[in-house]
């Protein structure tokens, strides 16, 4: 069946569409068996396989009037492998689960799914199966393969005396979000930041090659991430808002909105930076950036204090 | 926090519900991480890894008054399972992503995850990983990864010259189906085969090794996957119906309902049998019915002649 642009899901059909889609994901030499049977077949050069799977939700996790199928397909690439560069592992595979209305544009689809494509192609991973099926609302269900060259870097190895350190932006898409709440389009830069984060994707590798001792990716804020960290390794730790410069943009939009510019930096997600511990500063690689230190005891503080700020995200 | 058993997902919270999950959800000596970090890591014995996923809709696969939350985590698993099952392979290890109502009660949450892995445990797989997330309805994307320890069975194999065979219940789920539609509940043994199916897990792997040409799971109806099997072969496909013994409930229903029960065998999916194709009736395994036979040219007929049933399971 030919699809013309404006068609729909439920015109097209499963097949209609799975036949468009897999033309737009490009095997490698690892896929012996792609799309289009009852399971895909890699090769995996070694014998430890790393997996995570993250959902996205329409209405909760994106709307489709804030942020293009492209920028959707994009962030919900970003996110899945983002967890892998959390454990310093390298993405190598994915599957998609697309549950959507029967009235969603076969074009959205296709875009998101270009999306989706283009960012698991900047760390070289590629897609290799999935399922379509149809739902209220559009459901994105996403599992990543990765494998890892050293030891994985877990969330529990944080030992007091240890520097907390952190890699890529931090805050924008947080004040990106922020800015699209108040039906506002800029500052562009923190809307862009919003719709398609800039993954730090070598810095898990590159953490735990400088020996870091614990490492997590910031998805549902700075500080409840911290908390992760600390809960996990049994530590306390202690963040330092001096450590930040904040950034001109995030100053401009607290200043409209008449918000503290570190609420987006201390509670902001979605930009998928990540947060380490190394054994010393001496050994941050370049790139990070210092922002606490871990101690003895448990929990969360910021500048030796507790934090009264938005917790951060919640699923519930 | 503990949770009553009439807790709503919303009251526990993600990480409340999060933890007694985990406790359902015990690994084995091959998972080195599970639930808990940014990924899972998993120790592979040798090379080749099979993955496929799969998505599971309440109103539209599962309805809860029809089916108990168990029950829901029986099939949600065993149709992943199944699609290992019909590569030749073996599954070991699964994802969960659930998306759910804040009022969705946690005792619903915490009995599907029991029935859940209770399915995987019947084959030796363990769950490790998940996410869980906020949407209108129960949303549950499954991703199963597993292993051959023979080349994989494709759908693309079938030659002309060869049989056709089936192994497994086929056409029961169906008739639940169309029983529970009409607001009955019985014949008991058919709801039953509809709400938990049983799936020939062994008989994959056992066709891979009696050097099956093709392969496939018959969950979009027995017409409908035969087709698949056509089409990936580039072969004409006949299915004889005096192959099938009809199974005495299935002639209940029908004449109840006044259906032909052929229909539930044509046409019906979700119990998860296997259809295979052999080089010859000789090396057919016990336990498998030879159902029809591979021809020159495309397509499916029945009895020699076009289908005209129900085509089977469409997702739009």
């Amino acid at each position: 069946m030919a699809l013309t642009p404006d068609a729909t899901l439920g015109e097209a059909g499963e097949f209609g569409l799975i036949s468009e889609l897999v033309k737009i994901f490009e095997g490698d030499e690892h896929v012996l068996v792609g799309p289009g049977d009852d399971a895909a077949v890699l090769r995996i050069k070694h014998g430890h396989v790393v997996v995570s799977t993250d959902m996205v939700v329409e209405g909760r996790h994106f709307r489709r009037d804030w942020a293009s199928a492209s920028d959707v397909g994009h962030r919900a690439a970003a996110q899945n492998l983002s967890d892998i560069n959390a454990m310093g592992g390298t993405a190598r595979h994915l599957t998609i689960g697309l549950a959507a209305p029967a009235d969603l544009p076969v074009a959205w689809a296709l875009d998101f799914a270009r999306g989706f494509a283009e960012e698991c192609a900047s760390v070289g991973a590629t897609v290799v199966g999935g399922d379509l099926t149809r739902a209220d609302q559009v459901v994105i269900a996403v599992t990543v393969l990765g494998q890892c060259t050293q030891a994985p870097v877990l969330r529990s190895g944080a030992q007091p005396g240890d520097v907390l350190a952190l890699v890529g932006r931090q805050g924008w898409a947080a004040g990106g979000l922020a800015v699209l709440g108040r039906g506002f389009r800029s500052p562009r830069v923190l809307v862009e930041a919003y719709r398609r984060p800039e993954t730090p994707y070598a810095a898990g590798k590159q953490a735990a090659e400088a020996g870091a001792t614990s490492l997590i990716d910031i998805s549902d804020g700075l500080v409840a991430e911290a908390g992760h960290l600390a809960e996990a390794s049994g530590v306390a730790i202690d963040v330092r808002t001096d450590a930040f410069v904040i950034p001109e943009p995030l100053q401009a939009v607290g200043a409209a909105l008449g918000a503290d510019p570190m609420q987006f930096i201390l509670g902001g997600g979605d930009d998928h930076a990540l947060l380490a511990t190394f054994p010393d500063a001496a050994v941050v690689p370049g790139g990070w950036q210092v922002v606490g230190d871990v101690r003895e005891g448990e929990g969360v503080t910021v500048d030796g204090a507790a934090y009264d700020g938005p917790p951060g995200w919640t699923h519930f």
